[in-house]
């Protein structure tokens, strides 16, 4: 047997959850699947669609003698995850996660686990507005971003096999520390999530947005995420997420500003600001 | 010959207007399409990819004996180029433009043209992030919507070719009275042009826009408009896009305070209402 894992279990058969299982599946990287969660219905339909071997209502009783363990529940379940677990971890198991906050909670993950189990952080940035293991796709990681935050504690053994795994599934790898990622994602992610779930909000209070056209449904797309999900990364990076929308706050209201003395040299330069950053992203 | 009009004069042969006149030329709508604007490079690769037969450098020269004139400049002209070209205009000739302000610049160019001619407001919802005669497609607006924007002083056979031209372009027409076209396009165009801006910016501002990702290039797509066409947009409709903005800071700002406060089920809520609208319109 050359699977890279005998054992995995996902705690959370969701869209990511679902999708990691299925494309080591696919990969030949592990030998059994075996998948927890909150929902019946949305386990059985992922044994019925091969993603699972087979599941356990409690993840204590899901991790059993798993070498990989994936939380992939919405992040404010983890730690109450992590605690229940921990007592059922077999020694040289790999716990690691597909959250989209790490910082502090990385460290509170890491203080629960066992001796001899390791806890990797990792952070895939891909998704869909779609939630659910009937979503799930083995391709959804191919070419997508895929942060790891490995600390002082990480072993450099499960730190290795962790970046082997996601790289044998076509992600593109690199590690940051927690809590920079942190930062990072509150501003290009997690504040732009805020953005896009305040405008749709305004623009239906405004009572026109029947009128809206295809721009709007592109600029609004991540405001269809699943609320529970980004109620709990808000939560958990809180205060960088009000740092960032600080930043966004005042740059709207230098337009604001702009619009109201009708400096038209002015909003052109700020356009033209915005315009050049985004090519140069495109460009990258 | 059974084209519906014999001369067009297109004024601002860029993105729109070349579209426009590329698609009327293929849809057999047009015998002669005579081009104006500021850049003479412009207008020889207009020539070149056959979008007009020839050009003029003074707008009214351009429309002399035109029978349907266009104004495809950036909205910040139009009043003056309808000015410049008032004197030259033939009776019976129709001008209309593609512009994104109506309200009262509408009763200003309507004002402006002599007797015998009419000013019929058309706005295509249509575009894109590339300007310029090069990108000018004759399928842009198939399928797109187009907003004829009639006051009491227009002539319904004005109208009726005005919407017929668009209608054999395959845009799907609507009406709406130009100042409620403001209000509309304030909230769901205009405005979200400066949120996205405005996020572009204090992204950049945070020093990690480099590590933004594919949704953060969706989210941002419309802040890559070219900045003189939405200086002109945002001063033209100045106080409607300061209203929508209005209830944008404070939509943005309810979030602010949820985050401040700590107040979870309130944040879920507020993601979920913003969610369910979005889905409203993706259903339409």
């Amino acid at each position: 047997m050359n699977a890279m894992f005998s054992r995995m279990a996902v705690i959370g058969v969701g869209l990511l959850g679902g999708s990691m299982a299925l494309a080591m599946r696919h990969a030949g990287l592990v030998s059994r699947i075996t998948g927890a969660g909150r929902s019946h219905g949305n386990l059985e339909k992922a044994m019925e669609l091969g993603i699972i071997d087979d599941f356990a209502t409690d993840p204590a009783a899901a991790v059993t003698g798993a070498d990989l363990v994936v939380l992939a529940l919405p992040v404010g379940a983890f730690e109450e995850t992590a605690g229940g677990i921990a007592g059922s971890l077999k020694k040289g198991c790999i716990v690691t996660d597909v959250g989209s906050v790490k910082g502090a909670l990385v460290e509170r993950l890491e203080s629960l686990m066992p001796e001899g189990v390791d806890f990797v952080g990792a952070h895939p940035i891909a998704g869909g507005s779609s939630s659910g293991a009937a979503h799930a796709r083995s391709d959804l990681f191919r070419d997508a971003g895929l942060v790891i935050t490995p600390t002082g504690r990480t072993s450099r053994e499960a730190l290795g096999r962790v970046r082997a795994l996601w790289e044998s599934l076509g992600a593109r790898v690199s590690e940051m520390d927690p809590h920079e990622h942190d930062r990072v994602f509150a501003a290009v992610s997690h504040m732009p999530h805020v953005a896009a779930y305040a405008l749709v909000n305004a623009v239906a209070e405004s009572g026109c947005i029947d009128n809206s056209w295809k721009g709007f449904l592109d600029i609004t797309r991540i405001a269809s995420s699943p609320p529970e999900v980004w109620r709990d990364i808000l939560s958990l990076n809180r205060d960088r997420v009000l740092e960032a929308l600080k930043l966004y706050e005042a740059s709207l209201s230098r337009f604001r500003s702009l619009l109201e003395g009708a400096d038209w040299d002015g909003l052109k330069k700020e356009i033209l600001k915005a315009k050049e950053a985004r090519e140069r992203l495109e460009n990258n």
